[in-house]
């Protein structure tokens, strides 16, 4: 049931997405130097569950099959499952560093369970059960799953349906017997190209006028008509011209994460993978379980960089030689602080979590947005910290090339040596760090589970003013 | 067994401790203005326990008789009860916003529950036997129990054995056959003149050579010996000259509370109530575990305190006019978001708290430093805010004696008029946040459970470094 | 021409202005403890000058009559004279750390000398005549003026015409052949009840239909139909029950401001006094003006109040014994970074200063906001960081009363005591940072000049973002 | 006097200094992909100073000559001249937002300027009219002049005398009768292979047993013995894969800043360019000026760069049609907050700067100070609000090369189409903010003029905690 990375790579190796990486169509994915990383990190979430040290939580029992199934596709049905999934994610950064790629696939299947059953409470219709049969396949076969939300949107000041092109927002563009036909792009989608097939949601509450655009799905990455244009960042630049070294996190890249804009070209899409057609007033709740989801998964995966952020700004606060200094204790000491500011939370969005009519467990949506505001707040400001206690050299170390010339290397041994370590054990460090305060890095880490502003309207949601008006008007001896 | 606030009330006036206010002997608690608003604090820790809708959070089944309690008196034995703890401290500043002056009681005992379980481990001694003794009559009495750990101290830079003056720690004077003389001072304490007794605790780990001050018991407030030295800030002195409407928060005044210089004066503690004594090294643990349990019981105070300064902050908007201003509802959303900032990482340190061998459950300490931190980077920003939403009429109305006067009152009721509400609905508004925004209220959140250094110590025990360097190392493929 | 504080006081007994305090008529405002502290602070505005170490920052040589004037009744006609009263407000808050109730009017002077002249360029109007030679008989006779921009302003949401009350902004309810009647009230107006005369200023621009609001005038504080109602915030309650060590800042109390609620009861106003009537499209310049005159101004009382609490907080660490723990460092060195933090803007905003037609020099605006923006978010902290390093006895302290009692002060003399130096300095320096960290102090400073909504308003105007834009496109190699 | 940009380029091409990118030695600099936009910046440089517009801060008439300079090459003798370079800096950043590569030679100019002219007034040397003779050549053959600082340093804990290797400062390792003979390394130098000289100078103050490190002179970046290892950084990496787009600043690709490891493999100095040797007490000034300096001019570089940054998040906003989205509006104010914040207390250690006695004019060193500090506080949190305004495209575009391939284009124009501007415009500018917000240019800031702690040091030293405890005695009443 649980397959090993190399089986993944296996299967990979035989499916024929529409890539394209730099300009050019990619035939064998798993050798393009871009996506080596996030090939290696996508393997290591098989053979992670694989490790007996991690199945605990990286593997559950499923409630649908009652087999063992890896966390990533698994329904929460409990408090624990919830916090697990936390904890999962953020041994995932102590050990990989990368992004799993299958996070917003995880969030996709918990609310759509969830969401399915609720609409076919009210309409009686069937997405549940067609759901949930193609969820006990996902299970069976152990798929990587990917979710996408975001749309490519045009002008953000309008509607789906007010668009100049209404394929703005993805949509159903005809109806056949046994499908539908979608048209859209979703951007970014991280790893989508790597993942077995990837559940499609919308990505904002759809009016009672835009029925076309309120459509749920799975799809295959390699179905007819689905696109995929990798992303091009820094790292991925990195990618093209480094070696071993100079990834920093040397063997995955702190890679988020082969992101890629992800075109639906008129794609057909049978009856059964499909999970929402037209009810218009659940694309509201969807999002919103969708988002909480990845934000309180995300906590884990967001405190766990600023683990390794702490333990690489400690280790070289050590190879220079300062690590007891006063004033580095207090900056790591904060780095702390504000790793378990945004993993806390979370684990009381968990705490407050409620079980839903259909089962699933979910976190409790204002409590995860806290968690991820704390994540906006922090990660720039931790970042910042490792770099300050870095210094310049985070940015200015010459190459791995250079060090591997020994006219080069007797200088940069001689000058780039500090306390009593090797100095390419500096270098090393130097490295990861440069990697770690990357800018695809922080960014992913901010706009995941949607950036500043979506957190505050979720709080202030979550705020219950009014109740607090009362209280203060009591307080204050008011009578209405 | 629950007794009501009247009956706390005439127990109160019967007793008879040494107190000084204003220094002036007074004879007659009860009926002093300084504090009054205390006292009503007090008895509604009495009330809310007998009123139904609260009974959950404000009473527990005492494991040890089996009887409910109030859960001021009550030991935690899971994780449940944690969590309650900082949800009865909410729902307290919703409904008082005042000094239980009962949470560090609380600390003592679930601390001292668990300490003496361990002194009497390893030294065979019977002081677990005492203090469960003593706590069934607590419990069964329905006594108000304080809390003393913070010392005169002298000179900061010195230990208690090495001060020009051997009294700056409380300390053992002479043994007696059936018990001990203790002097020195507490200082502040909160409301122990009016508590039934107050536990008193060493405030700092002690050398080996320091048994005298390793020294931990309970004392009647009224005590021979013991003197109490009320303080008096800026809201006592509003006390001294106001009537309901200057209170602001109209009966409880927000008064924190209470507190005083408390001094042995060669006290005689009989042998029943004396938890340690000279056991060196359990003090450094005790003072952690009080600590702990104040941190994280009094998340629920902070954030409980935020959310009434939102919900002031609320009304003042709705009464100027500008409750939909956006900059209006981006720093309410603000406001809350601190408020769940310190909430949240207690209920998760209650979450990962752990039961000790004792049978205590106890919190987990850096997660409840955590939330502590987060209080002390908050309160004065929520301050602050609430400030900036009321503007500056929060410290400069008039008084209610000028409201009372016909000929003043006329000018008020014109031009202190807002939106569509009575003038004096604004005017109790504005009181209450002057009274919220007091420094006696800020301090007291800002130093209780420690001030930021005390956070940061516990937080860089917890931190970890090593295993963090450790994870940093393997990404960057160091090998050691 | 200059004054004595003496001479100032003699004055003040022979007006008899119509006074509230705590709903009682005040006859001899000299004599009432709630005004003495801002008597004693008025007072120095005076001494000061005559001192020769301040009269270079104190007084300046008036570009009207060549005689030297009270700083605080010159119009600046250099760069220099900005930077001058920067440095006078910082000064004096080291030698009064108290409003000095001339700021306003100090603003009003400089910035109807402007629009006076504006107003006369435009219309032929004689304003700018009038107000020079009031003006001079304000510098001849060395008054105490003060300034009033805020009025009672009803609903937030409406401008003064659509108000239920149309006396909810100052407005000219009458005109008369040699002057006009006015109607309104301005809060708080900070001790208006002890200057001689008052300049009242719209406090918002006025529409062109709102002509009766577009109105600016000088007031002798004893004009028939003015009403102060003196505020009441914690401070004055304080002043009531206190002696001189209670005070924390022994002579002036930190007393901000003696504020009133001005109330004009259909006040009539001469002509030689009125200065705008009616000439609505410059209400908005003139609010503008002051405003940042306000600021700037302002700039060295916020950063000199900051200096008075890094010198308290550095004291009692040094009483405590820690003065050098890293973090108490760390900690002042803060408190430092913020006062500077605060007062450089404003210099450079006079440094940006320009000359206006007129003659007068006014600071830059965009800039002197950034230094309020500055005081706004650092007060609050700078407040915290002193409590931070005080402790809890900071709002525990017993009374001064208590230690003129020589039974509780031998007690307080033994455990009060901490390092090397009398307990009295200890207990005086609590009282100080209580004094300076209690609400009215933190509020003058964060509302004084506007809230933070104030700030960003003029920030953004002055932001010049379409510049912005076209910098970075041509960078990108955008061409439109 | 004044080159072009051209006539630099030249000269260029007839220089050989030693440089190794990517582990191979360069041959001809003016070609290498990673040096290019460097080396467009240096000819800015040139080519601004000739600009009508920009002459007035390009340039200055130095004092020495009385002709027309460079102003990197001049020596500031007014307050003016201070100002000036910080508005040259502001300017730059907009024009090419880049590293100037000159501004560490221009506070090594401005510091050795003085520090010679006090060396000579206590040992009688002739150290000042030697650099004052080099000087007038830099000035006349209008060079390019680098400054290095900052050495290998071996163990940051251990002063260089205690190194186990004693060239981790630079260090005279023998004299001659016309010259030294000096070894060590700096790092990082920002583009020293470009310059036509460097000024080294030693990076801490030196004990009185350390005088073969006190040591400052001028070496031709040709010189035999020098080796430049050249950085390699993401932006760096970039520059190997990229065309003109995807550098995001086309031109110029944010190049912070071909720096190098700068060896000094024994290269001998003649006596002429030699400009201390020995005089150790001379050190801690030297340094303290320089980097004064150095934060004083980089206030103008990294408010300018937050200005770049503004205007790219304010044309995003556009582009996406929600520039006046209150939110967006409240993030781009604060941003400009932050820049002028930096800017500002620069501008005011200008205004209190002071003229030496050798005429050099300097700027406040604590005001400089609280400048960098405010970048460090600043400069990550406008690149937050930078990449929360973008959103994730920032960092998962896809790459020129798939814009030119027309499979890919076509929908590229179609899905990343947003408000109502052409598609290209929208990814240069997702591009240009990618560029602003990668680590080499937040760390070039951040690290600029010394980290956190550096500054804090200088504030410390500067904020004369005994005057300011002084006033708060005198306040409380304290008598001593």
């Amino acid at each position: 049931m649980l397959k090993s990375g190399e089986q993944f790579l296996e299967e990979l190796k035989s499916r024929k997405p529409v890539v394209y990486i730099l300009g050019e169509r990619v035939n064998d994915l798993t050798n393009h130097p871009v996506l080596k990383p996030s090939i290696r990190a996508l393997m290591k979430t098989y053979d992670l569950a694989l490790d007996p040290k991690y199945s605990d939580v990286m593997t559950a029992t499923s409630h649908i099959t009652g087999e063992k199934v890896n966390r990533f596709n698994h329904v929460a049905v409990s408090r624990e499952d919830l916090v697990k999934r936390i904890e999962l994610m953020r041994m995932w950064q102590h050990e990989v560093c990368a992004c799993t790629m299958r996070c917003p696939g995880n969030a996709a299947i918990n609310a759509l369970y969830d969401i399915t059953y609720r609409i076919d409470q009210k309409y009686g219709t069937d997405y549940h059960k067609r759901f949930v049969e193609h969820l006990k396949e996902i299970q069976k076969r152990d798929l990587s799953v990917g979710g996408a939300l975001t749309d490519s949107a045009g002008n953000r000041a309008l509607p789906p349906s007010k668009q100049a092109d209404p394929d703005m927002y993805v949509r159903i563009v005809s109806e056949e017997s046994d499908g539908i036909v979608v048209r859209g792009a979703k951007v970014p989608v991280g790893g989508a190209c790597l993942n077995d097939e990837i559940f499609i949601i919308p990505a904002r509450p759809m009016g009672k006028d835009e029925k076309e655009y309120a459509v749920a799905f799975a799809v295959p990455a390699d179905a007819k008509g689905v696109i995929h244009v990798v992303q091009h960042n820094l790292i991925d630049s990195r990618s093209l011209v480094a070696e071993d070294i100079d990834f920093g996190n040397v063997k995955y890249a702190s890679s988020f994460s082969a992101a890629s804009l992800l075109i639906l070209d008129d794609v057909f899409i049978p009856k059964e993978l499909v999970f929402m057609k037209g009810e218009t007033e659940f694309t509201g709740p969807l999002v919103a379980e969708f988002a909480s989801i990845v934000r309180m998964n995300g906590a884990g995966c967001r405190s766990g960089l600023c683990d390794v952020m702490l333990g690489a700004a400690a280790s070289i606060a050590e190879f220079n030689g300062v690590a007891n200094a006063s004033h580095i204790v207090d900056k790591l000491t904060q780095m702390y602080y504000l790793a378990e500011s945004i993993f806390l939370p979370a684990v009381a969005s968990a705490y407050y979590g409620q079980q839903a009519p259909s089962g699933v467990y979910l976190p409790n949506p204002s409590y995860a947005a806290v968690s991820k505001m704390q994540a906006c707040d922090a990660i720039y400001e931790v970042a910042k910290l490792a770099i300050d206690i870095a210094g310049g050299l985070t940015v200015t170390m010459p190459s791995e090339k250079d060090y591997k010339n020994p006219e080069v290397k007797k200088y940069m041994d001689k000058y780039l040596h500090a306390a009593d370590i090797p100095t390419e054990h500096r270098i090393r460090m130097f490295r990861l760090i440069e990697s770690l305060t990357a800018n695809p890095v922080l960014c992913a880490v901010h706009q995941g589970g949607g950036p500043i502003q979506a957190q505050k309207i979720v709080m202030w949601r979550g705020a219950n003013i009014e109740e607090k008006k009362r209280i203060a008007k009591a307080l204050a001896g008011i009578q209405e």
